[in-house]
């Protein structure tokens, strides 16, 4: 187990450094044009064709010679005899004499000589209604016809030479330079290859990136997790492949090795032949390390062993043949942002797309942070849009300016994968920073660049009317923290609301601005047809009923407990002194919901939740009273139009 | 052709209402979750189960009762009986007792009996070495065994319950909202949803776009245009089929229909019948717009005919039997500016892909631009970064500063299809609007959110040794208009550097910002073998050569009247008539190389060009002499990162 310590760890820069040496570049694809939106050009591409290929009219009208225009104008036109016509996409079958025109619609192949045209609104048949007509029907594509011999155009206005005429390669020449090597393809590219009748292009390989992940507790999304034996979904590997398509590679997933150490060389070894990159995660066991230390040993060579950062210090950096292999931290937030600073730039540097403007933003600190020195500390935060919107400027929506958005840290080291969901985004501290003051600018280099901050954060209750609330706002986010945790984050500034519950009539004195209000019945949650017979909150305290509590943050707890206070009083006795008779009084859930599954499950008899979820999940039910659900606004934020479309959705419901 | 008259113009807002009235939305997809980044979900997600599934060990230590750990102290340490070990991904196989520990791992379940663990740091075993060693090797999975009877672990820290225990659903319990309807899922997303072990996901289905081109002129690119009959390639329904795909839609290409009614009104029909919106473009011919109309008649409605706007004003907006319809302009930068600003936002809200922030962008015109009231005007525009760089503050990069972009309008309405490599975007004049004055701020909406504005604008002549550098720049741009038209643009102040050439020594007095200079060989391009034994410029006027001249804007054009106007001086004569005795001398081509291909083509004795190109093109070739192609910069933009970039590029060279 030496080589798991951490002697002479590298730093961040030499830890890039390292990654970039790797030389991820594949080779080149050709794509039909039809697939290469997105795709990053290798080589410039030279127009081989005149666009247009031939002197092309420009508009409905008359071909001729110019010099049969000097002189013309609206009171004295020039007469031209018509000697045919030409259409788009036909060949012209006549030669331009002096003194004649042929009529010839946009887009169609000037006729022999002639040198300039005048559009149809500058002109009139020079015969009776009935000859123009006559002459229409003749001038067929087999025309210069004898028939229209007589036919004549007035032409009333000059002209000079090239006039209305588009000449052949007038739009792009043969030999002129169109596109430059790493031009990356969007529809105006495509739109310029297929005017060259470009049908295949030249465009870099997508580095191929293998995905190994070793663990024996993970299990791939659809199959089914034995929690008994500690078992829980493979997270890393389907976010990381995701990443490493945002980042313009091809992600392949390799088949779980498990801590089957031949097994995991064998699937390493594979993977090292078929990628130019292998990543591996979600494993600390020394096992799974040691297979790759063998692997690289043999095969390769280590570069980095531990790098000075935070998370992310047992990260490796190698070469295995024929492909490079970073090793990255098992829990998902780390995983996510030590992809995202170290390796995903190197994948976009081989798929040659530079990383876009929205992959990074600008905000300001909401609170201090403060750091031990030394290492580089990666911070995952999530942003939020602090402007008032009530200045109703429309040049400067909500959260679009740098000092109008809010950057919160999320998660401060614990590996909940939900902290995937709630962050935005990594903030990358440098060794040197002591603290980060709040108010402070920073830049957040965002999980993807298509992640859109949201547009609103609550924070509070969990409750059934708020969720589908929710589903009406676009990007909303929200954190099921409880009613205490909730009053305090208001109170800090943060979120936009806090939903807060309790006893009927418990307003505090920090509540002067509820945004909206609604009552919700709570009560027991029993199993179906209330088997044990379950009355009230006497049953509770005198019979040996295994109840399920919620945490003392939540407000059903509040409500629980201001009843039981009253039951206390009615027997004169101490809370305490109640509240101990109830077995599991003392440990509650976090989540909303909890209990009552808890209670379905048969691991209790009693849950402390609503009528709604009871309903909801097929419970028994027996009420204990109504709680009062408040929506408290933060000061700054009443007129944000999120917060405003939020009371609406709660009045809609 | 009453029809295709435009009698009663919709508004520009009535053509986006009527176009958002079409409904395009379609049903639901599953899709794997490998498949799911950048789709959009169409309901919420519950979490239906808890994460962890289980109460989870966070670290390495020992799991125990917390009471017995009470008063513990690094000097005075509490002594456990261990007895037994969890790895991850294993059963626990024993249950604790008061005064017991287990040996647990990281992720691991807690065994029942225990509520905390204390970190492995914070631990000694009690034994001596040997002992230890010997338990070590015991506690397998299924230890507990006697031998560990003995075995006992000194604690040297007080925890309370709970300390470093993940509990079930302490992450995401059972019945907790995880997303909501609406969300694009990008790797976070899909992180979580993999935490929560969902395989498939409901997303909105991506409307299905029929795209259907129309005129007997337009070749798919891949097969051959015949330039005698005026073919030219089909631009429209690669690039239009490109933005579909970038707005979120699926495109489906419907095969080239020509001018054949018949032919047209099956694919049309076939297209209504298979899409939720058909696109045609590409026709301005009465047949095509009169079988739309027959079409539109029998199976659906006509909303809008003509909209005030310009370009787009023959836009048709209608309903056919199942699906929507909208008739685009078939000039490319029409089609695709109209697409942009009345089809994609539609698309994007169908897909539930509002636009990226990046879509558009704020700069200030680079001149004035004056307009007819009355109709909605789209500019095609390009974006140039004009901040100087030369402050070297690293917060602000060039051009990352509304201010610092400069907007410059592109093509002023020809059908150009190199306009559309140009252009960044349209900007949308309202109609009131008589004029944009320079230096104004306009907003720019990008064809793609994926475009990237150039780093680097350079006009001028068109060079092989520039187009080598340009190559080793990121995303320039570089627009061939030849040296006089560049001379004006430099002066007006958009372009980063013109690069002008001419006759030796002729530098002008405006040349003070020389960036680098060079010279080039240039002369007469004749057929490979010089079979006319053309020897110099003597020949050109007084034999019968037929001569490809370039235009008079550029720099061999100046050079060859130079010479011309020696040899005209040595002879005694007007330059003017020495050049009337160069047949082709007044008509110039403007690409660099065209001439010298017009002579291997057969059409032409004698070509203006440089030794570079007839070496390239493998032709033959009569020097006439050097001359000096010098890079001016704007004295603004001297220190701007991609003009260093261009000069060191040229130096390298």
């Amino acid at each position: 187990m030496e080589r798991t310590e951490f002697r002479d760890l590298a730093t961040p820069e030499e830890a890039r450094e390292a990654i970039r040496s790797l030389a991820l570049e594949g080779g080149i694809d050709r794509v039909p044009l039809s697939e290469a939106r997105g795709r990053v050009l290798i080589a410039r591409i030279d127009a081989e064709i005149d666009v247009p290929g031939f002197d092309r009219a420009s508009l409905d009208g008359y071909a001729l010679r110019a010099r049969d225009t000097f002189g013309a104008t609206e009171a004295d036109p020039a007469r031209l005899e018509v000697v045919g016509e030409v259409r788009a996409g036909k060949k012209p079958e006549v030669t331009l004499e002096a003194g004649q025109a042929v009529e010839i619609s946009t887009g169609a192949v000037m006729p022999a000589g002639a040198d300039a045209m005048v559009p149809v609104e500058r002109t009139d048949r020079a015969d009776p209604d009935s000859t123009a007509r006559a002459s229409d029907e003749s001038m067929s594509d087999d025309a210069a016809s004898t028939d229209s011999a007589t036919d004549a155009v007035l032409v009333r206005t000059a002209v000079t030479p090239g006039d209305n005429v588009m000449f052949a390669g007038a739009d792009v020449a043969a030999g002129e330079r169109a596109l430059g090597p790493g031009t990356r393809l969007t529809p105006r590219e495509i739109g310029l290859l297929s005017a060259l009748g470009v049908e295949e292009v030249p465009v870099r390989s997508q580095p191929r990136v293998g995905i190994v992940s070793t663990g024996d507790e993970l299990v791939r999304p659809g199959e089914t997790v034995d929690s008994d034996r500690g078992e829980i979904y493979d997270v890393n590997s389907y976010t990381i492949a995701a990443g490493v398509e945002d980042a313009g590679g091809e992600a392949v997933l390799y088949p779980h090795a498990g801590d089957d150490r031949d097994e995991l060389e064998r699937v390493l070894r594979e993977a090292a032949a078929e990628c130019d990159l292998v990543l591996s995660s979600g494993s600390t066991s020394a096992g799974a390390v040691d297979v790759v230390h063998r692997v690289i040993d043999e095969q390769g060579e280590l570069l980095i062993h531990g790098v000075s950062v935070k998370p992310g210090k047992p990260m490796l950096v190698g070469r295995l043949k024929g492909s490079a292999y970073v090793g990255l931290p098992g829990y998902p937030v780390s995983a996510m942002m030590v992809f995202r600073t170290f390796v995903a730039p190197a994948i976009r540097e081989a798929a040659g797309r530079p990383e876009p403007a929205t992959a990074t933003l600008e905000g300001r600190m909401a609170a201090e942070e403060r750091y031990e020195e030394g290492r580089m500390r990666l911070l995952p935060v999530g942003v939020v849009a602090a402007g008032s919107g009530a200045s109703g400027a429309d040049d400067e929506p909500d959260g679009d300016a740098p000092d109008d958005r809010l950057v919160y840290p999320v998660d401060k080291g614990s590996g909940a994968t939900t902290s995937l969901a709630d962050a935005d985004g990594v903030v990358e501290v440098h060794p040197d920073t002591a603290y980060l003051s709040a108010g402070e600018r920073v830049t957040v280099h965002l999980f993807s660049p298509d992640i859109q901050p949201p547009t609103f954060l609550g924070v509070g209750e969990d409750d059934p009317r708020l969720n589908q609330a929710l589903d009406r706002l676009e990007r909303p986010r929200y954190l099921p923290i409880g009613t205490r945790p909730a009053r305090r984050r208001l109170r800090e500034g943060t979120p936009d609301v806090a939903v807060v519950a309790g006893p009927l009539e418990s307003r505090q004195r920090d509540e002067t601005t509820v945004l909206t209000e609604w009552r919700r019945e709570w009560g027991l949650v029993v199993p179906p047809g209330n088997p044990a017979e379950v009355e009230g909150l006497e049953d509770l305290v005198d019979r040996d009923l295994r109840f399920v509590n919620r945490t003392p943050d939540s407000g059903l707890r509040a409500s629980l407990e201001a009843a039981l206070e009253d039951l206390a009083d009615a027997r004169g006795l101490e809370l305490d002194a109640i509240m101990d008779e109830i077995d599991g009084f003392e440990f509650g859930l976090r989540a909303h919901e909890s209990p009552a599954r808890t209670v379905l499950s048969g691991n209790a008899d009693v849950g402390l939740g609503l009528r709604a979820t009871a309903d909801h999940l097929e419970c028994g039910f027996v009420s204990l009273g109504e709680q009062d659900v408040r929506v408290l606004v933060n000061e700054n934020r009443k007129g944000k139009a999120s917060v405003r479309a939020l009371e609406r959705a709660l009045e809609d419901l």
